[in-house]
């Protein structure tokens, strides 16, 4: 049997009572299709007692058809990046149940008692172990996929077995390229034009920007998830749910922390216009730079231990090394972070966090801000030395505007 | 047919009759076995006008035996690269006539009209062409094979064809990890022991190699030779010829060039003590240094004059990219030209540059400025900005012992 697109409920349950033991003959199944629409299909499958999610990846994306054809081979790295990641953190991400290759689809866990963290945090919940899972699902994901734990066989045949062009492609040009020029691409505020033209004649930056492109292409340092802003992350009062690991490829570590870290001032840069009491907004912001600190401080706990501990690198017994290795890491991941600002602020895809904000001038003010933090980052990020060091800094461009 | 080693004269002949047409069937052909004999069996096959190099390998290494299997995979691997580097270059490498998967044999053309470069240089042969050569050889393969130039697609497919990690294994091991802890496989002159006790104590050393080691395992910055010692280099008044691709992957630039600079040095190294009259010796001396010279200039003109013709990378419409990658490849070069130095010297692997000095005390002086120049390149590597600094920095260590 070759592949066929699902197309109606009954092939959907169908599948479900093929690939899983979750539910029982007699019970009738219901069909959901949930998938946010751009990419792919996406079903819950309901039964009395159990639920499931069914993934597709067609030929092409979604939205566009097949005019933009895309490789399936997209949902085999997903399937495989969820379950390297499930090694290590098997509590983080959704449980597959089932891959298959031919119908290019991925059953697994439901994690519909979780929120999407991007609406979580517009609606300013506060989440008492989002940062510390976050900065655990870093350090352990990064640290075994890297050279520091694997044997070159091991290391070789994960940069392989994770080559993704066509995903790198889209990152490459959305993050690295188009916000740094006038292209057709992007979206911009007109309030904002003349911020991004100043951007565009930015040598300084535009060079810096070029570094992190190059290491975003040529770095295989781990196995990344490689999309981790707030949309691909799942969380309540209790669990972290992190999914949608399609864009993993072996590449730089810093990018993965970096795109996390963005989403977090993303997020502060919105808050700062968005309506509510003042305190109330103040408090969130608080939380989130004390999110980034937990994080961070998780993240470089945890890695560091694994490096004297789990390593199989002599070079290891180094403690210079270990230091200058965190020390690349967290510049790595500020430069990274501040891509994501920018490319969120005057990129192609825009976030809830500062877009929900209804006001024009007011929405101008935060990508200003999400702009300046953005460029920050990037420019600063070797003599930044500490997160504490990022975290102030940031608190300054907040409160002295 | 499944895979057998060659096993006699008519064989071999066989072989050659079939997979090239340089011979009659009537002309009488002869066999000789010209491998230096470590890895592989390597055939010239003579007729009346005309020959042939036929290269075979064994699944373990030849002089241990079935006890180091060794993946035949890297036959492939040689002739896919003399292949690729043919499109840029095809007059600085032998011709390959036929790639036998099966066999893995390769038929290839026969170079000796040209001599060993090491030989050459130890007889102290000023060769012409040889460092402009070497540089245009640099730029072509390093440059057509990176991001710089190729679109991610064919970029990717190339790392994923080179992944090669039996033979990166050894030079990981070889030049990064072996030379500086007191390993087994250290070949010392006991007149040196007290210099290498000393470097193991260099932490500062030590962490610059650790860095180079990382780089060397993650970044997929181009295609290289990843073996470009002189014994790899044949040459003659009139051409030059690089040979034995086997170990070639994906990795960092800098790795190909500082292996050829830091094969100058060694030779500059050796004849500080080599017989022969003082000028004579200091003339080559100056001829070496002259060459790298050279080398340099002729790999940075034409590898900046791609970057601005050749390239589809929009970051490089930015001189100031340009710039940074260029002092970028010199740092590596320089760092990876001081590790060959250093492995050359206490590792496992030495060079007659060095070893053919019978007295064992002068070759220890020899030795001991290897290593010196060996840890001024590593170290100094970021801050010596020019080949004209690096040149001085070695002139000084020559002339001011």
């Amino acid at each position: 049997m070759s592949f066929r697109k699902f197309s109606s409920d009954t092939d959907v349950i169908a599948f479900a009572r093929q690939h899983s033991d979750l539910f029982t003959s007699e019970e009738s199944l219901q069909v959901e299709e949930i998938g946010d629409g751009n990419i792919n299909f996406v079903y819950r499958v309901t039964g009395a007692a159990n639920s499931l999610i069914i993934k597709q990846a067609l030929p092409y994306i979604r939205i566009i058809g097949e005019g933009w054809p895309l490789s399936q081979d997209r949902v085999r790295i997903e399937a495989e990046a969820l379950q390297l990641e499930a090694n290590h953190c098997p509590d983080l991400v959704p449980q597959v149940y089932h891959y298959d290759a031919e119908q290019c689809a991925i059953v697994m866990e439901d994690i519909s008692a979780f929120e999407n963290l991007r609406i979580a945090m517009v609606e300013r919940k506060q989440l008492p172990l989002l940062a510390e899972h976050l900065g655990r699902f870093l350090a352990d994901t990064l640290f075994y996929t890297s050279d520091l734990y694997l044997d070159t066989y091991e290391k070789k045949s994960l940069v392989q077995r994770f080559i993704n062009p066509d995903l790198c492609k889209i990152s490459e040009e959305l993050f690295f390229w188009d916000p740094y020029c006038d292209h057709e691409r992007n979206s911009i505020n007109a309030s904002l034009r003349t911020d991004a033209e100043k951007l565009w004649q930015d040598s300084a930056l535009k060079l810096e920007v070029a570094r992190l492109k190059i290491k975003f292409l040529n770095q295989a340092e781990a196995l990344l998830h490689g999309d981790l802003h707030a949309g691909s992350v799942f969380a309540n009062e209790h669990g972290t749910k992190i999914i949608d690991p399609e864009f993993a490829y072996v590449g730089p570590a810093g990018f993965d922390i970096g795109t996390v870290i963005g989403n977090y001032l993303l997020n502060v840069a919105g808050q700062a216009n968005q309506r509510g009491e003042y305190a109330e907004r103040s408090d969130y912001q608080q939380w989130l730079l004390a999110g980034i600190n937990t994080l961070w401080h998780t993240f470089e706990q945890r890695f560091r231990q694994h490096m004297s501990v789990e390593t199989r690198d002599p070079s290891l017994q180094l403690g210079e090394y270990a230091d200058w290795y965190i020390s690349e890491l967290l510049a790595d991941s500020l430069g990274y972070a501040g891509t994501e600002m920018i490319r969120r602020t005057i990129g192609l895809a825009h976030v809830m966090d500062i877009e929900s904000i209804e006001d024009t001038e007011r929405r101008a003010d935060s990508e200003r801000l999400a702009l300046t933090l953005g460029q920050i980052l990037i420019k600063e990020r070797t003599t930044l030395s500490s997160i504490a060091e990022v975290i102030d800094r940031v608190r300054g461009e907040l409160y002295c505007r």
